[in-house]
């Protein structure tokens, strides 16, 4: 693997899964990798599973860790290429990038969607930049429109957790008090596709109308707006909250009924409950699914190390 | 020990003490104990002896450390249980400790008093749901109420300090121009106590009228109005400023006769000056005091690492 | 070398040269200096460059760092002596050093000009009381008037670009939208003018009236006000925005006639752009120089991190 912006970049994915468990299994036996290698972990958004795993992972590999909060340990960035530069943003992504690159094997990027334009959130200009410039191999802790390694943790968490060989997989929209970006959902989908694809898995995507994620990204999951409907039979609930993206940024719906209850749990095939956290507990899922053995989300977080360890071991082992 | 929130945690203190005066004299021989170990510090809020120190004894004790700024590189925690979700806090400490525990062999946490509901502080909500939850050992670096490895580094610097088998240790109120918690002075007279009581040293407490510290805290002290009585033949004046306790978080008086000044040291035995830093000069002691050979403001900060690394060993023997 | 505050804590620059490019070739010969030897990071101002290089290079040494960002991480410091300390700043510098000093075996510091009080930032009150009270080795990261690890890798960087035995080095001026501190441009005359001196370049100084440097910085630069000429056949050219001395802290002009752009490189002797980054691109010089093979501004801040190593190597190997 050269880079880890999206699914893209992933040639074998069972093996990545795989390698993601065997890290679970024996945390250090891949110490000797990282010697005398450097990531950069640079942060434009706020983070605590991600930083944490991603660093712990580093560290299980034996690699040193840098970390950096752009515009409160450093300053913002210029992204547009061609810029006279007259305006709040010191620095352009071309230098920035560039010199991490200089300190730096591997840097890893967490970036959100700004949500205003939704042509601009979806070119991914900050991960492109960073790949463009930075002459080493980048990873996306969170871009404007994926979660790699969130929904790697994802695959590695279902793979253990499935009671059946063909589970019934559904990503459900969830309430929230203010607009939130795409990003997750996006991810999921683009990982679980080609797993329904390959016979893995049953997916399908419930949420209100008007939420519908982009046609690149949805493809051609199942899509049902009855949430109740798409519970049925389910083995894995995905709850997560969205923004629109045709009418872009915009919260259309903060309706409740679309919050996960024990009720609605019980229509599943005694499925498990899964969230990327953080998760507003009641607003979004109810203290008892959260608190009850079929909620996987601590599993499912403790599993971001894993996904990372398995990223990258696998650039490391490409830096030679 | 199986965790180090209180010297309730404690079961034998003399070892505890000799422990972190081994840990001076030899800072690396114990380096093999923390290795593949990780710590987790988390910082509600501000820091610098306790952030620094905590994270050398770490080191030199072999662990990774890994540090999190609640509130600046993550987010605010919800601390109440049952809560619907829809205000500031995006995460709930029972899935953001529960997570920390999974990728943290220890977590150690500072959260500060709110000094607008005793209650709330005095329950100590956020150590208490941290050890419910974490599923690791939690350290306090400094609580609501308590400040224990501030309490263990002033204990060994007055068992280094001492020139008679019995000092007389004097815990002075100080003015200030804002409220402070109470939690070193509560802690101090935790941990003095208990050594009063086996005869190790004679403990008194002076402050002004109104600024009573909690029962559970001072005890069987000694308190004494007259600060000048209360100096007289003392061995050590451990000065500290605290809001009031009855009228909870209030300044009644910000008087500044309470300062501590060459003058009143001269009432002393040739006393020693703790404080457990910041330390506002001229307003809470005078630059003289601070800058003679009788300050030991400096050598006591320097044990906290000393202090820290005692917790961690402990702690870590105990890890298996 | 017992500290590294200015130049002139310098005793070999040829060497101390010599053992930067050395690290650049081999970066962890000297692994083994840093066991069990703690270096602290102390910002108040934002840092990009000198936070990771000046991390990197403690860490290919084998040290241990421990990054503390005041006023974020901590509280406000009191610089000044004998004050009443009833205002915004907590703690005075005598203690927060001397105690930082304890728990690190070096201390490096950063701290910008204020750029209001000339008299205040000349005097280098922040190192000179870190320099006084900490008890360790004190290097400075950038302070009011000097930026000494910036010059150093500036005199790495001409030496291994050079094409002639004597290049003629032009330090410019360039435009910007606020005032900046003349920490770089000082250091830079400061460094560039002892090696004019012993014959390794011909040293030129070229900027607008109004903006002359501190005479004890320029020394015996040649100033040339007129750009153009002062380009004629230039080997190196640094740019530098820099505020007036003379009106202190004042922006006098953004003339943008002062950027550097193709068209001046021209004048040049086939002549090398430096700047020290960050570069506003297109205000300051044009994306044409800073993207064309002339521009070294990469490969500069790159020597970064060996600049901080032939330091840090130099002050470990005095530590004993």
């Amino acid at each position: 693997m050269h880079q880890f912006i999206s699914l893209a970049d992933v040639t074998d994915l069972d093996a990545l899964i795989q390698s993601g468990r065997d890290a679970k299994a024996n945390p250090f036996a891949d110490e000797h990798l990282g010697h005398h290698k450097t990531i950069g972990l640079l942060f434009f958004n706020s983070s605590l599973r991600t930083r944490l795993s991603t660093e712990k992972a580093a560290r299980n590999l034996g690699m040193n860790v840098m970390t950096l909060n752009v515009g409160a340990d450093s300053w913002g960035l210029e992204m547009e290429d061609g810029v006279f530069m007259n305006a709040d943003k010191a620095e352009h992504v071309r230098e920035a990038a560039a010199v991490m690159g200089r300190y730096c094997d591997i840097l890893a990027v967490r970036a959100f969607a700004g949500l205003k334009d939704r042509e601009a959130d979806y070119k991914e200009q900050v991960m492109t930049q960073f790949a463009r410039y930075a002459g080493v191999p980048i990873v996306n802790l969170e871009s404007a429109t994926r979660h790699p390694l969130q929904s790697l943790a994802d695959c590695i968490t279902i793979e253990e957790a499935k009671t059946t060989p063909k589970p019934k997989v559904v990503l459900t929209w969830l309430p929230h008090i203010k607009p939130l970006p795409q990003a997750v959902a996006n991810s999921f989908c683009e990982w679980m596709n080609p797993r329904a694809a390959a016979g893995h898995i049953d997916f399908v995507v419930t949420h209100p109308k008007g939420y519908e994620l982009a046609p690149e990204f949805v493809g051609d999951a199942r899509v049902i707006y009855n949430q109740e409907e798409a519970f049925a039979g389910a083995d894995f609930i995905y709850g997560k909250n969205w923004s629109s993206y045709s009418q872009y940024g915009q919260m259309l719906t903060d309706d409740p009924s679309w919050a996960v209850t024990m009720d609605k749990m019980q229509l599943t095939n005694n499925g498990k409950f899964m969230h990327c956290l953080p998760v507003r507990r009641n607003l979004k899922v109810s203290d008892a699914v959260l608190d009850s053995p079929q909620s996987l989300v601590i599993e499912q977080a403790a599993n971001r190390e894993w996904s990372a360890q398995a990223v990258l071991k696998s650039l490391l082992l490409e830096l030679k």
